[in-house]
Formats: structure tokens, sequence, C-alpha cells
């Protein structure tokens, strides 16, 4: 993160699904004056109603910032539009590709050096403006993309929205953002949803004998179907290579299953595959995985309430201590839930005691 | 579950791997006298030292039950030796598979009037005795398939020892349960292995923005190569008949990709299986998927020590109240997670005032 949040007195949203609601309600929550702008009267009006701003009227007064909140593809269309009218001094963007967007700004003939491609690394299975939480980029990954041409100035805003949100800032080049999350998301999610797909037909027999581990492989696959394909269209060739790949691994393991019986060296395919979804497994980062990064974990009760969890970020700040991911487990439609806030094992202790000072509860 | 678990004064469990040492734990909890068995020496010294039962002598006092809890390949084996000695009156299992030992015990020669096979949905990442926990079962369905010869004392055997267990006793027909859980269990985690397979190579910037998501849909990928493995294998026309679908959605998907610039049409087929994981995914019962029942969620906060699952199951128990699944969240190497308690709607306040009344915090 970036020291003072400076500059950034007023911010013009445009495109108000879950992250762009989400943002406003975060920078909402720090004072700043929020614009909001939806193709969709109705999505405006409902992000107004939750508290995300005001109704951006074109050709008013230039804001500091605009954070371009649309599906990849129309992303440099709108900054070019919001160029022509000087809508705003910078311009970010929160789509999930990065290399097209950019790509199609530059050939469109936007201003390069107002405008730095970004993507926080959030969202919930659910979408649209009522689904929107100011807390939702606490703690996650925000990559951002300043090119050759990017003044430090809009670099700057940048890193000061990153800021407010509570995020943390991991500058990537464009084209290694997109692998990156071909990898880590894009792909992830057709292989969710390619398995989920069998389940449209399965017995209540089946269903029954459902547990944990079913659930957790699908999970992401109840994401909105229209959205998800804007991002993987416009991260189409890094995502088919991870999907070949996949999809060649399983063939292999079938054919070796189909052949079990009349070939027993068969089944050292199926424990190589095994073997090899153990080592990946083992380096993804966080509760489930290993520790590539060796965080500590303090788990502290949070209310389901609106600005708890910022509050709880401001004490950690205030203590010094940086919240490396965070991990909740709330259950709808109860008040109180466990978060897992994931820092430097050095500073555990610290994060802790500053809470209990606070009246947290932390176990 | 089944009314009072007479009956069941001594128990034999061959195999003394999580599931087998964690039935031993569950039954000792009750008073059962449980003799343990295992082809490794310190596997059934480790159980013995964690309080699982006293090491079997052939040619002992019969047992009222033999729990064979070995590899499916080798569970009829083991009940055709077992029945020779007459060291129980009754037999079951705990393999993911059902219709491979059944089949063999028939063709081996063995007593089908007093096996009923077995199978608790339940399992951990971690493998062996010392993963092993007496709550593992609590509130998962249990399979168990009775046969045309079974006799109603080994049935009668089974159900109490699912309940002394505190398993959901289901029974369902041994081809429908294995077509049942390649569906729900081993493909997914085939799917998840191979999604998982492909970060053993991820750079760290990849594995820097990994999120919940990845994490969520490689968890089970974790499971131990070698059990897998041998599961797979005895389960493996069902398993590879999912696996070839899945595999060609995800190859239909990326050719769709591949297409996209050149042929617009072709990202129906993608749009077309996020559209169909939605459907599947919905249709998984619990926490994150949508409810084809509809349960409420009771969430209370538990330590993590031996028998405090178990004692507030016998609380629900004592107020009538059937949990019909639980989701735990602990942080390992803390003492406080969250327990979610799935009742029927009109149990669910019944249930909270029953454990706010011995002591439990009920949010």
């Amino acid at each position: 993160m970036s020291g003072q949040p400076a500059g950034l007195g007023s911010v013009l949203v445009v495109g108000t699904g879950l992250i762009g609601t989400s943002v406003a309600l975060a920078l909402r929550g720090h004072g700043v004056t929020v614009m909001i702008a939806d193709q969709d009267p109705g999505a405006v009006r409902l992000a107004r109603e939750l508290g995300a701003g005001e109704e951006w009227a074109p050709g008013g007064a230039r804001v500091d910032l605009a954070v371009i909140a649309v599906p990849p593809q129309f992303v440099a269309q709108w900054l070019l539009d919001l160029q022509k009218t000087e809508a705003a001094r910078f311009y970010t963007d929160v789509a999930s590709v990065k290399a097209l967007p950019i790509a199609q700004a530059a050939q469109l003939g936007c201003d390069m050096t107002t405008y730095v491609a970004g993507h926080p690394l959030a969202g919930r299975e659910r979408s649209g403006p009522a689904a929107a939480r100011a807390d939702v980029f606490l703690g996650r990954s925000w990559a951002y993309c300043p090119g050759p041409e990017t003044s430090g100035g809009a670099v700057a805003a940048v890193l000061s929205l990153i800021d407010l949100c509570g995020g943390n800032a991991v500058q990537v080049d464009p084209v290694v953002h997109d692998e990156a999350v071909a990898l880590v998301s894009h792909a992830p999610h057709v292989a969710a949803s390619a398995m989920a797909a069998r389940l449209a037909g399965a017995s209540e027999t089946a269903l029954g004998l459902a547990g944990p581990g079913v659930r957790d492989v699908t999970r992401v696959a109840g994401g909105d179907p229209g959205m998800w394909t804007a991002i993987l269209s416009g991260n189409a060739r890094p995502v088919a290579e991870i999907l070949e790949a996949v999809a060649d691994d399983l063939s292999t393991v079938a054919a070796a299953l189909r052949a079990v019986s009349v070939d027993g060296a068969a089944i050292g395919r199926v424990t190589d595959l095994l073997t090899r979804g153990n080592a990946g497994q083992s380096r993804i980062p966080g509760k489930h995985g290993g520790p590539p990064r060796a965080y500590a974990v303090v788990q502290v009760l949070v209310g389901d309430r609106p600005g708890e969890l910022a509050r709880l970020f401001q004490v950690a700040k205030d203590a010094g201590v940086n919240i490396e991911d965070v991990r909740l487990e709330h259950t709808p439609g109860l008040p109180l839930g466990a978060a897992d806030l994931y820092v430097q094992p050095e500073a555990a202790e610290v994060l802790a005691e500053a809470l209990r000072a606070h009246g947290w509860h932390v176990p």
C-alpha cells in the first residue's frame, strides 16, 4: 500500500455491478465524493439507494479518477469517450483481463498517460449492486499494470484507490497477469463448471451422498454465466491452453481406468496425475494449501454489519499490522461469523492484542 | 438412525487408517470393547496410544461385529479369513466402493448372510491414525447395502454401528451407490487433481494472485494418491464415463475459445457449459449449493477438544433434534471454531435453546 491516500477527492464509477458498487461503497466510507453511472437506470437507482453515490451527469465537474467497471470488451470505448469529455484527471478499470483493454485503448487512440489498467482479485458467487460490499477488497491482491507511457500521477491515483479500498497493490505486466489469472481463476472456473454440469441430471440418491468435497470443487460454478463468458472470451488463448492440458489429463485417467481390468500397469497413470495434483495443490498459499508464504492466522469473531470488517482493518492498520489475506466464514442470515486474518507470524500477537483492546473477540 | 444401539458389546476394527481408527474412537466413546488390527504394527501401536482399543489376537473371543477398514480390493479376502475363524458374529466394511467387494466376497464363497457392505461418507484431506477423530461421522451420510441373503441380525448390527458413530444411515443398492459416489466424490476428486496439477509449475506471480476460488476447487486434490488410486480403480467404469464427459466439455470450451476471434458464434458453447454448471451446482444440498432440502442452519462455537462435538450431538439427540449435516470451520492450531449444524427448519430454535441451556455459545 502507499502512504497517504491523498488526492482522491472525487471519483466516477462507471458500471454499478458488484465490483463497481463495492468500490463506490468503500470510497464513500472514506468520505470521497462518488458519482455513479450505468447503462441500466435500475442498477444506478439501486446503487444510489445503497449509498454508493450520486448519479453522474455528463459534462459536470471533472473528477480526480474514473473507475471503469464494465466487461473487459467495453473498457477501451468507455475510456475513449470519458477522455474526450475530460471527465476525469486519471482513469483505471477493474476488468479481469488486462492485455485486451490495454491493446484496444492504444488502438482507439486513447491517452495512455492518464490510464492505468487494474484488477482487484475479489468477487463473490453473486453479482449485481445488491451483492456489493465495501469490504470485498480487504486484504485481497489488486493487480495494476502501468505501461511505458503512464504518468506518475496516474499511478499515484490508482495506488490511492487501492489503499482506500483496503487492497494489496501488486504491479504486474498485463500479459503475465492474464496468464496468471487464466491459471488461478479462469480455468479453475471452467473446470468447476464442467464438473458441476454433470450434476444437473444427478439422481436424488447421488445428491444425498454429496459432501463438502464436491461442494468445494463446484462452488465457483455458481457464478454468472454472462459475466464469465465475457471474461473467458477476453482471455481466450491462455485459458484454452490450460483447459486443453486439463482435458488431456482427464482423458488419460479415463483411458487408464477403462484399461485397468486388462492392464494392471495402466493404474500408474492415475497415480501420476493424483501425485501431480498433490504437488500443485500444496503450492497454493492460504488456509487449505501449503505455505509458500508462511502466514500466521488470527481468528476473530465479526458481526455481519456493514463496516464491521473495515473497522477491524483500521485497528490492524493503526497497530502497524498488514493483513495479507482474509477468509470469512459467515453463514447467511446469522449475525456472527469467524474471520481468519493472515498476517506475518511476528505480527500475529500484536494484532490479536490490538483487536482485544478494541473489544473484538479473539479466541 | 435406529433406536437403541443394542447388541454391540465388542467390535474388531481391521485397518487402523483414518476411517478405521475414527470408528474405533467413536465406539470407545460409547464404552464398546474395541480390538484393533493392521498389517502395519506401527499403525496399530499409534492407534492404541490414541485410545482406539487393544491389539487383536487372532483366535480370541468372538466379537459382535468386525469392521473391515482396508482398501476396497482387500475387503473380500479379509472377510473370508475372518469368517473362517469365526472372528465375529457379523461383518461390515467401510470401503468407498461397494459392488467390487460384494462381488469378490460372493466369488470367494464368503457367508453373505452375516455381511453388510457399508460406506461412511466421511474423510479428511489427511490420512492415517493420527488424523482420526471420533466425530468425523457426525451428521454425515453412511451408506449400507444389504443383499438378498443378508440376515436381519447383520443389518441391525450395522445400524447400531452407524448410530453409535453418529452417522445417518442410508440404504442403497451397491451399483447405484458406486455410480452416485463416482459423480459426487470420485470424479470431482480427479477433476480437482487435474486442475491442481497445472499449478505444480505455476509462477510466484500466479500463486500470489490465487484466491479462495482456486483454493476451493483444488482442496480435495491434497488427498493421499495411493488411497485414491485404489478407490478409483475399484470404481473404474463409472468414474471413467464421467471424466470422459467432463474432458469433452473442457475440450469443447477450449476449441470455442480458440475460435472466438474468427467465429463470434463459438462463444455460445462457452456460455452453454457455464449455464449447465449453474444448474448442476444449484442442485448440491448444503451451505454452498441450493436447497433441494431446505435445512435451517444453527451455528455454534466449539472448542477443538476431543469429544466436544460428540457432546454437542448428544445434547441435540436428547432434545429430539436430528442433525442432518455439519460443516466445521476450524482453523488448525486455534482452540475455537464455528460449526454449522443443518437441521429441519422447525427444529432450529429447539436446538439453539438446548445448546444454550447446556452452556454452548450460539450467536
